[in-house]
């Protein structure tokens, strides 16, 4: 089969690999139905994160299992679904506590960018629809499997609570999203930092009331301003550089909470700092299976739209263009199909 | 009168102050029932933390009012009365939000070393008691203006719930009042890291279940060793140091909460370890204010006896002999009366 693998920065190489194969019992392999490219894809793209080897790329997916191991139980060939890009296997204390992106057997599902894909801890990891969908779901379906569940989990992580005043700082398609859990979550005002007319058009259909376009230290004040002084209740930081964490944890009100998703790339913040601010902080890898049997339904029954950040599909064949479209910012999230 | 003032390292005098007077409608003056020495004054009196200028010591206090500003409406003379190192005017959208610490009028109480203090914002700042209280109540009563209210919000910040289990990192008297606070909200394990029999005894006492000697590294095994690999599900980190902030947050489980009350000196975190560390942070400057009425309730009911602490008392003008004693920790913290 054919699939995506960066060799270096700017180097991505649409070319042959040996199809996935079983190798634990506990294994499933699934054909893809959708994959598409992440923004953390682009961070060794970019050439900011160090690769060792040519690496199979992608880590989103759904799609159909074809094949499960022998100790596979809860779920069949012929069934869709839906998986984060960390396999767990569901039960350990970590994972029973919500944390299944900590789960002690975590394994990181790469190479997803391809038309057939292993998925260890099957069992534990993979979530199936309550049918194979229609074809215009798939989109917000493979939505799920990072974007919408970190997006939500920056929401839930910033304590998003009805009628809160939040920020949310990154207008990638995490960003757009937090957006939308914000505005699920029963936000009142939602203040988006964006400064693209494009994305600023899909925050606001997803919940955004206010458009910021100042960053750093002037976005801060703008924030601080709009709210009297006081800043925001949540503010969700979807980026994952030093401007962008001290620019959340700047403008969040004293006792208010920041939610942060974005990989921290060179991230270092001063005890002091965050002392004085009063922040609640909390973040990481977000636990997207802890959310998957409760974004599906939303889907599944047409609640929410989060496949509406795809402004790009291409065949998966195109896949080094894609990259280069979101690289330039030309596509928000673009998405492959096999 | 005479007051402690701090003329640099090791240079602690008790010497000749103007009395306080009012200055403002809003304050108000007390007359010093007792007052101590914190562990935060060990900083600069250690030279770790520079002073511009000699100055007024002491930040804990309790005593009866004196006099107060026109302005004051809620605390009369006579009133035995409690409050925070911080004066707040509790009226503030910080303060409504329970973060008085981070008060927009906020003003630190400093010079609380001597027979009289001056204390603005006196009717959002100060609580009374129900009637003048008896005198084996004083030291309890004074530790709520600090001490217990800061390790009560160590044990607040870091989610302590019935059944958790906890570690509390640092055995001053602050992290064994976050001991006592932890026992109170329903801890089922606690975790003391402490190296002094003394501290240790009280500790048990305050509802430790285990006591750990190990620091660094050795700590965190030996924390992760008693809990099956896992870690506590709250931190209470009271010290302030690199050390004793990696130490917590090494120790929790991802997704459990670290709590931090000791004022950060040098402190750096890595963005990047806390994300994959799956850590809740939270901490600052306690809002002492906004557990007064209930921890001031729990003393005068006698459900609690934080003046426990106190394990040494002098007349305030021996207050240099109070700072050697604790900088040598020949004492968890002295109680001085005027």
């Amino acid at each position: 089969m054919r699939g995506a693998v960066l060799y270096g920065a700017g180097d991505l190489r649409f070319e042959e690999r040996d199809a996935p194969t079983i190798i634990k019992p506990t294994d499933a392999l699934i054909r893809m139905a959708a994959t598409c490219v992440c923004g953390s894809d682009l961070w060794p793209y970019r050439g900011l994160q160090a690769i060792a080897e040519p690496t199979p790329m992608g880590h989103e997916y759904c799609g159909v299992v074809e094949e499960v191991g022998s100790a596979v139980r809860t779920v069949k060939p012929g069934q869709f679904v839906i998986a984060s890009f960390f396999a767990s296997d569901n039960t350990c204390p970590h994972c029973r506590a919500g944390y299944q992106s900590s789960c002690q057997q975590r394994e990181f599902v790469g190479g997803a960018q391809a038309p057939m894909l292993r998925v260890p801890l099957a069992d534990g990891t993979l979530v199936a629809t309550p049918e194979v969908p229609s074809d215009d779901l798939i989109p917000s379906l493979l939505a799920l499997s990072d974007v919408m569940g970190t997006g939500w989990f920056a929401a839930d992580a910033a304590n998003v609570k009805p009628g809160a005043t939040v920020a949310v700082v990154g207008d990638g398609a995490v960003g757009l999203l937090g957006i939308l859990s914000a505005k699920i979550m029963g936000a009142e005002r939602i203040i988006a930092m964006s400064r693209h007319e494009h994305r600023q058009r899909l925050a606001r259909e997803f919940g955004a009331t206010d458009i910021v376009i100042e960053r750093g230290d002037e976005g801060v004040a703008r924030i601080k301003d709009m709210t009297d002084g006081v800043g925001p209740d949540s503010v969700l930081e979807c980026v994952g550089t030093q401007e962008s964490m001290q620019q959340a944890i700047h403008s969040v009100r004293p006792g208010g909470s920041v939610g942060y998703v974005g990989v921290p790339h060179g991230v270092e913040l001063s005890g002091q700092e965050l002392f004085y601010a009063h922040v609640h902080l909390h973040g990481g890898p977000a636990p997207v299976r802890r959310y998957l049997p409760d974004l599906i339904k939303q889907v599944w029954e047409r609640r929410i739209n989060p496949g509406r950040v795809f402004d790009l599909t291409l065949p998966l064949a195109q896949v080094a263009e894609a990259y280069r479209a979101m690289d330039e910012r030309r596509a928000i999230k673009t998405l492959l199909r096999p």
